[in-house]
């Protein structure tokens, strides 16, 4: 899943920076696998705020919430207690009620991890999938 | 905080087993402190589903949820992945809006963490205290 | 990824039942994606388990550790509160020095998240890849 | 557990600032309580590598690393996603082998949690109790 050929629908992927602590860690000495999905979802958070765009402010204005609907990762190296990584976000598909995002979890010029993230758009109380928001949809065009 | 001295509210503590996981370790090679908070509570859900309370079906009918309010956790050693833990659940005492448990958990006979919760009970939408719904104090008492 | 078309590498797939806590779920009132990651990874460890192998041990006595290497999930239905889910483990595949599972997360008939696990051996000082333990493989044949 | 009347081990208490994730929130709507121990925890690792200190480097050159042995927790209100929460630290008191600490979590000027965690140092192989380094006494004097 190189970013390499991605399609130019942003100039640059967007970057978010964190820490790794204590919680994020397991018995290996390392970051544990599934923690990356969390990370990855931080830099998706920051990326929609970084446009304009706050979740919880949507839900409460729409009714519509994002929900994560499938995630491919692989995983390169291990990060350590106090690593500071880099994680990056890279649209690469917006549909009218799906996104595709390319990333990747950095530590300096060291790989750690990548994936792809598919993301649905759904009504909050019925979890029934709706068209995003047009003043979502504005913001990611 | 010794349960030998605990006022005879029930007769013998509840009990609960689990098995620590990866996901519970950190970088220590232990189970992370804050995670005794999560088996603490698996321990009082289990604790009132055999009294035949399920909080899901509780904040249906009722709307209301209970919160913790109040945790005092002494750590007294290390659990490891692979461990069997027992942890414990003693109702010390049942207020009209407001419950306060004595929990330990043990592997074997070692004792690894005890504590004291304190749960109140709130409407699900404005989080504003109220009272324990009368089914559920029933049960309690 | 249906489990229907698996090579009977094992006659039927292995089943670990878990219930849903507090813990599990995010403010979208239902189980943190991420969280499946974990349920699978249980399920797994329960079947090592089934099969004689205790990880930690498997540590002490080789130096091995198995890590995730590549997780594929698609995210079928939500989870809730207090849901008793079954989760599944089918070996795909077992290399020398990685496995490859099918696993899913039901609740009843009804199929909530399955996925494509990828697990490697590695020194557990290094994080360099290594060989699974003989007495490992001779359990896995 | 009032900062106000806090002895003056610091002329003001360190403030850490972090965003309220998905990862954060349980089906209540609001932050899961056991995730304000990780906030506690993000923010006194800041505040010791404020001073110099990182523990992964601590643990590499001493040997020893930091546990939580005690925390007390009052929660006093809710927060929500996409919050902005500010975590203070207060080194309330330093011993040779533990150290006090007194800790907020607020939103703006608004309240939501506040404890006191106890730290110890142990050996990192044993988990037996030992004196904090003197290069690290040195900081924290």
């Amino acid at each position: 899943m190189p970013l390499t050929d991605a399609a130019p629908h942003a100039a640059a992927p967007f970057r978010h920076t964190l820490r790794v602590y204590w919680e994020d860690t397991d018995a290996g000495g390392v970051v544990f696998y599934a923690n990356y999905l969390k990370f990855f979802e931080r830099a998706r958070t920051e990326w929609l705020r970084h446009l304009g765009v706050e979740q919880q402010a949507m839900r409460e204005a729409t009714g519509a919430i994002f929900i994560v609907t499938d995630t491919r990762i692989a995983y390169r190296g291990p990060a350590k207690l106090d690593d500071l990584l880099q994680v990056s976000v890279l649209l690469r598909q917006a549909g009218r009620a799906s996104l595709v995002f390319e990333q990747q979890a950095l530590r300096g010029h060291t790989l750690l991890a990548e994936g792809e993230i598919r993301i649905g758009c759904v009504d909050a109380g019925t979890f029934r999938p709706r068209r995003i928001p047009n003043s979502i949809l504005d913001v990611l065009a």
